[in-house]
């Protein structure tokens, strides 16, 4: 099989990610066949020019060999994806998983699919619904040679060299890493890293959210507070006398600050259009790789206060300490005689 | 000034922790003068049989001379109490702070008695609701020899010596501790360990919480998660099949485990008789220790993980983390398209 | 078999643990056969009159049937003893793990077990050193029928009623947990409840910890702090002028205070003897149980934010954030020119 | 007074970023008067072209009434050099402080200097290093009046609109904070939004070093693991076995990835030129800001677990987290007879 080969792909998801990658593929000059178990949802992107598959036989029969198949699914799928997708490979066939599996699977699909001659990739993508026009950034597990070959296509999906500065001192041809694709490792190493990155992000987002919270109730010395037992005073209000427009603040941290970031710029935007964010209410989920990073963390002896703290919060916002709460509750009561106060507006905030 | 003088106490401020101290030192011996705002806190003390006062003045006329007066009132009355109490007394006279204030305050406090020839002393009061019986805990600072004259009223409020087996290898006549209460330094020593003890309080109370909201969730593999793509499935429901008896756990831990504490005796208490605790929201309130035990560690670079997590829980605990949970929602939506999910039952737990 | 053939058992592994819980159970006249891999731990057992085993198969031999054996192993050897013992037991024996499993291993083992008609009892203990004389909490996972019939042994183990006062309101009977022991639950429950027991602890421990480190440093204004712009200065000194006499705080607090605990005890204890510390370097271990508890919560979405900043403060005390703490200076470094300092004297404090 | 004249500017403090912004200010056509108290630092930007001043007399005298001096002195020395200054300043004078003062000070000062005619203006600058060439983001405190007419030295320090792109759907002319300069508030609003902005910068910071740490540890399972009583064991240790390269996987994700920012542009510089950065100790320190920001969601009761444990993670990296450790094994030696275990190599990574 020859580099050249491979301006060919099956991509197996269309959901929002796997439509706009293959968007980005095709429009990259790379022929790709898409599939998805949704009949629609292949016609949209037929519409749009790109081959469409009827079945999973029919994608496999549409591509070249060795094929190169992609999935694009959620990661509770892809073990039943791959139960139907497998049988129709031949030796020699790579499959891709980019969705966000974790890499424990990986090790174990890889393995399973070593023994029937089948190569396993894994792509750890990040980039979100901005990944179809700023690219994405693709972390990368596999075997060194069949990544080898699979680069024009990470080439074509990732940002290109052009999307950040260098990095001052690097050396040329180290690796792909500057053109926003890497290849981490053996089997896995791509969703470790990918999991990794996402523990950073639930960081990163909750550091931006407790200061903003903070910066919001800058304003407390103009509400009165309740002076009785359970409450603790707020002994100098006349230093909590702020109202600041956090919608502009952001904006502001935008430019020459030590805090820029790309989240930051969303934020700016959202506060922008709802400046109290009335939009949301505040449930915060989380879809594993959060508390894959800590688990891993634990295993390897490494302290995260950070990062899991980030994750409680998360469990915290859907109500998930309830019952710790309550067993406090009733502790105080029990030693103090404190009784529970009602409950004050949202957020404790009375703009 | 003789210590057998100090057989006399007035008590202002007669709610729960001050009227059970009232009936603890009679009992003990010792005569006590007792005044409230309220008249018919003093009213009911005199049917117990205790002397009443109807006035500051009142109270201070019936008082030997040199007094020693006890504040127990709410911090936040303390200054104000002391404003119309000061110019009632004279050289020579003690005043006691036996409330929760800020050592601040009573650095602050001394320094303006002294100027008028009183002496202050600041009690940390331990004991709860529970006092009357088990004894009180007190933490004191202030002058040393005004500390040594106090002390047939210490001795009286304290547990005594027999409340706890003696701690091996303890010298005898170290300092009064082994009975239930000690001089801890100068002026706001008293409340300075008090705060801390409160820290302390704040930090076992939600390891318990914590530890106890898992075993209540030791069945999370009986309920089915749903598998979207906002929800981490859980990988080994077989894991997570048993039904705990949380009233019994805590029992058992009540004897010969590591755990055990006073703490754990009065949650065993409520889950025996309210399993789930539907008693309570879960609303925490704080009163102002546990902030102040964090700010004091952050003063002087000491790190208090655990101390400042459990207080952060109690302030989400009350719906202060909103705004930055909808921070994050909001992030989630603009990078991923993700949407919040609905609520789901209380404390995510359908029992 | 009946309740009364079990007054017999067979212990393998005499460390400290093992030892005297056999010591303990000899003297509550219950009939023990000792064996461990070194022979001079049963010698020594033999000179207190028990009788010992020369082998597995010498220590099954001298059991009646059906057999009742107990691990006293540490975790890490549990499988490879099982693997000498099972093949020498018979349909009908128990085993019993008293060590400190990983529950999920216990699921697997009872599994397994149960292919030979061997029954498997998980056992979480409780009590350390001390509790040859006080007795040890049990905490249990297995069958119903097997566990009662090995009544006589936990309760002979077990501290029994009278080590703690009785639970106000508590009816007679429910369970034997106010004894001191408690079946939980299925195979595995035993070892969770006593996982989250330690999860409990590390977090309690710490509270005391950083409670104390406060108090510590309470005589921070004395000491002159470097004013350049690398150290935040201690913006009023005249408030951290105390200095504590831990020993006598913590010896105070066992007597009428909330936060009185067998824990403070221990505490008091070595601080009386040794105010500073100076026989430890404060590398502190963590065997496991405070891991699993962690990664239990995250797989239950139950937040604990407590517990895992007492399991990351341990890894930290080892130096495992040292990498972490490089990339935050070199961070400094290059967005603000900022040096790292040279250490100061050991934990910061010049007494 | 009108908006052109204030093209002059006193600079005092020329320090790395006094210094700096002279610079900055000169090339963007404004004239500066810059002193130092140390003379050299004069004179090095005298040979730049900058008109310095020999004294704060001089410095004074050389401006155009109303005067505008701004103060890039340490927080230490800002009330020492008012102090020195005032005198010599008439009414409708403005005094800047563009250092790292803590808001609290910022209102006392304004509200002194209000009594003598002269305004207040506070700026929190952000940029570090790089400022000269980036811009400064600058969040400001004040007069309304009084910052307006400041805005030719501001928009000049700033980086400008270009420096990022558009917000989408930002309405034109609401602010200057697209400009990368944005009046906050009254007095103190600028550095209460600074202190915030670097409270958010300690989280960032920690989220990204608590991460790549376990990126560095992804190779546990390589390394043998003591397997005793002390030390919890890597139970599969077939999932740790990556190598990473840091320097790579930061240099990746600056493309294209949710956790691109100019921090993560920084790591990727450091560690491609020093891969184990072994340059530096792990010895962070904090210079007040992170502290603050704490302090102010204490009052405000505001919950921010993810800044509270990236301050602690630093206190504990200069070792004031050991007294608490030595409480830790001194519990677990007394409750287990559990043994401190020596000291492993560094970061416990043996590469």
């Amino acid at each position: 099989m020859q580099l050249g080969q491979l301006g060919q792909l099956g991509m197996i998801g269309l959901g929002r990610m796997g439509a706009d990658m293959v968007r980005r593929l095709t429009k990259g000059g790379l022929q790709c066949i898409a599939y998805d178990v949704q009949p629609a949802a292949v016609d949209k992107l037929k519409q749009d020019g790109v081959a469409g598959a009827a079945s999973l036989e029919d994608l496999v029969a549409q591509l070249q060999k060795p094929r190169a198949v992609w999935l694009m699914v959620p990661a509770a799928v892809v073990d039943k994806t791959l139960e139907n997708l497998v049988p129709l490979l031949e030796p020699g066939d790579i499959v891709i998983d980019g969705g966000n599996s974790y890499y424990h699977d990986d090790i174990r699909r890889g393995a399973d699919l070593a023994q029937r001659g089948l190569h396993y990739v894994d792509v750890g993508t990040s980039g979100g619904v901005a990944g179809r026009e700023r690219g994405y950034c693709l972390m990368i597990g596999g075997e060194t040679e069949v990544v080898k070959r699979l680069e024009p296509i990470f080439s074509t999906l990732a940002p290109g060299a052009g999307a950040a500065p260098a990095t001052p001192g690097r050396a040329a041809g180290v690796s792909t890493a500057d053109q926003g694709f890497l290849h981490c490792g053996p089997q896995g190493a791509g969703h470790f890293v990918k999991m990794v990155h996402n523990g950073i992000e639930y960081g990163m987002m909750a550091a931006y959210a407790e200061g903003l919270n903070i910066l919001r109730h800058a304003d407390a010395g103009k509400h009165a507070r309740e002076a009785d037992a359970e409450t603790s005073p707020l002994r100098r209000p006349e230093l909590y006398q702020y109202e600041l427009n956090l919608a502009e603040v952001t904006e502001v941290w935008r430019r020459g600050s030590v805090i820029g970031s790309w989240l930051l710029d969303l934020i700016a935007g959202s506060l922008c259009s709802d400046a109290d964010l009335q939009n949301y209410a505040g449930r915060v989920s989380d879809s594993g790789e959060g508390r894959w990073t800590v688990a891993a963390a634990i295993d390897e002896g490494v302290p995260t206060p950070v990062l899991s703290a980030a994750l409680f919060a998360r469990f915290s916002s859907r109500g998930d300490a309830d019952f710790a709460n309550r067993v406090l509750s009733a502790m105080r009561h029990d030693f103090g005689g404190h009784v529970e106060k009602a409950a004050t507006p949202a957020d404790g905030h009375t703009r």
